[in-house]
C-alpha cells in the first residue's frame, strides 16, 4: 500500500486524490491521508463506486503548508497528513509515501521518522529528467545547496541502488555534472568528487557529463551538488516552457498560413 | 571597423566569412583575419563584387585550434588570426573583435593584450539568454568555475555597464542566479554575494532569481559563478534541442494524421 499525503502541494487535495484514484483503478493500493470530508467528497466525484477500488482514507487534522519552516512543522504538526503518511511507512502499514507538498518538510519528515540508509550523511532529492531515449535519474536536485565531496559519492551510491532496483539497469552508468566532459573539468568540488568516484569499485563511473550528453542518455544516473542540480532541473523546466511557447506560436502561424492558401 | 577571427570555430572559415560579409552588406566595416587564399575564395563565392563592400582581408599564418591550451597558444602563436585580430583593437585600427574559436584562448588573448577594466579581477563570459520578452544578459557562463564573492559583484558591474550601453536599459535590474527566489536562498557563495550586492549603490539589485523567472524577464542581467552559469546555459541549449525534437515529432504525427483523414 502506498501512503499519499492528500493535503500536500499547490493543487491539493484534488490533484492528489485524482492521481491516487487513477492508480487505484490500475490496482495500486493507496491510503489517502488528510481532511476526511474533503477527500470523501473528491472520491465521490471521481466515481460513485470508488469503494470497489483499493482506496483507504486516513483522517488527519493538520496540514504542513508550503510556507512552513520544515523542521518546525515536522516537530509541531504531529497529526498532519504528511507526518501520519510517513508514520504509516515506519510502522509497516504502507511501503512508500508520496507527497507533493513542502519539499523541505517532506525531507525532514523522512529523515526524522524513517532515517537514512547506513553510510549516507545527507538525503538528496532525486528526479527523472527527460532525455531522448528515456529518463535519466539525477540527484541532488536541491536538498543540499552546499556539499562536501563525500556527499556526492553517497548520492552516486544511492542513485546506483535506485537505478538497479527501479529502473532495470544492470550496471548503471554514473556521471558527474560538470562544465565540460573532459577529465580535468569541473569546479574545485567536482574535481575532488571525480577522483573519489574513480576509486569507488561498486560505481560504474563514466566521468564528467554536460547537459547535452545527459539528454543523449550517455549516463543512467547524474550526480550533482544540490545547487547546480537545482539550476539544471529548473533550467530544463523553464526552457521547455519557453521553447513550447515559441514553437507553438510558429506552428500556429504556419497552420494559419496554410489555411489562407 | 570590426575585427573578425576568420579561422576560429568549428565551422571556420566559411561561417565567419559568410557572417562577416552579411554584416558588410548592411554597412558594417569588417576586417577578416586569417588564411588569405581561403578567405578570398570564400568572399568570391559570396559575391563577385565583394570589393564594393566594406570588407578588408588581413593575412595571418597561424591558427589557434579548439584543442590548443589557451595560455600557451596565445604566447606562442603571435601571427595567429586570433592574436592579430585582438592586436588590431589594441592599436586602435578596429573597435571590437569577434571570434567563434577556442573560448579559453579568446579570453586569454583579450586579457593579455587588451587588459581588464579597472577593478575587475576576472574576465567573465557573458551571453544573451532567450526569454519571453527579449533576451536577458547572463554572466559568468563558464570562464571561472570557482569564484570568490567579489568576482560576482564585479560581474554585476560589468553586466550593468553592458546593459546600459548596448541593451538600452536605463536602470538595469540585476539578479543573482539561485535555487529559490527568497532572500535566504542560495549556497554559501550566493549568500555572501547577496549581501555584497545589496550594499552596492550603483547596482539595482532585485535579489535572487530562478530560471523560471529569468525567462519571464524579471531581470535584465543575471549574475552567476561560472560553473552554475555554465550549467544554466548548457541546460537551456540541451532542453531546447530535446523539446524541439519531441515537439517536431508530435507535429509531424499530427500532420500525418490530418493527411490521412
Amino acid at each position: 500500500m502506498i501512503a499519499v499525503d492528500a493535503m500536500g502541494g499547490d493543487l491539493a487535495p484534488k490533484a492528489a486524490v485524482d492521481g491516487a484514484f487513477a492508480a487505484a483503478r490500475q490496482g495500486v493500493s493507496v491510503a489517502l491521508f488528510g481532511d476526511e470530508n474533503k477527500i470523501l467528497h473528491l472520491l465521490n466525484a471521481c466515481s460513485s463506486d470508488w469503494k470497489n477500488y483499493p482506496v483507504k482514507v486516513v483522517p488527519t487534522t493538520q496540514v504542513v503548508g508550503m510556507a512552513d519552516e520544515p523542521v518546525a512543522a515536522v516537530r509541531s504538526k504531529k497529526d498532519s497528513s504528511l507526518l501520519q503518511a510517513v508514520n504509516s511507512v515506519r510502522n509497516g502499514e504502507c511501503s512508500a509515501v508520496i507527497s507533493a507538498g513542502n519539499s523541505g518538510a517532506v525531507m525532514a519528515a523522512a529523515v526524522f521518522v524513517l532515517g537514512r540508509q547506513v553510510g549516507v550523511q545527507r538525503p538528496a532529492i532525486a528526479g527523472l529528467l527527460p532525455a531522448i531515449n528515456g529518463p535519466v535519474l539525477a540527484l541532488d536536485l536541491g536538498a543540499n545547496a552546499d556539499c562536501k565531496p563525500a556527499y556526492l559519492v553517497q548520492f552516486a551510491r544511492m542513485g546506483r541502488d535506485h537505478a538497479l532496483r527501479f529502473l532495470g539497469k544492470s550496471n548503471p552508468r554514473i556521471a558527474l555534472l560538470s562544465n565540460g566532459e573532459e577529465d580535468g573539468k569541473g569546479n574545485a568540488l567536482g574535481k575532488e568528487v571525480f577522483e573519489l568516484l574513480r576509486q569507488e569499485k561498486e560505481i560504474n563511473f563514466v566521468g564528467n557529463i554536460e547537459p547535452h550528453d545527459l539528454i543523449l542518455n550517455k549516463a543512467d544516473v547524474v550526480v550533482a551538488d544540490g545547487f547546480s542540480g537545482n539550476v539544471l532541473l529548473k533550467s530544463m523546466e523553464a526552457t521547455a516552457t519557453l521553447v513550447k511557447a515559441i514553437y507553438k506560436k510558429s506552428v500556429q502561424t504556419f497552420l494559419a498560413q496554410q489555411m489562407m492558401l
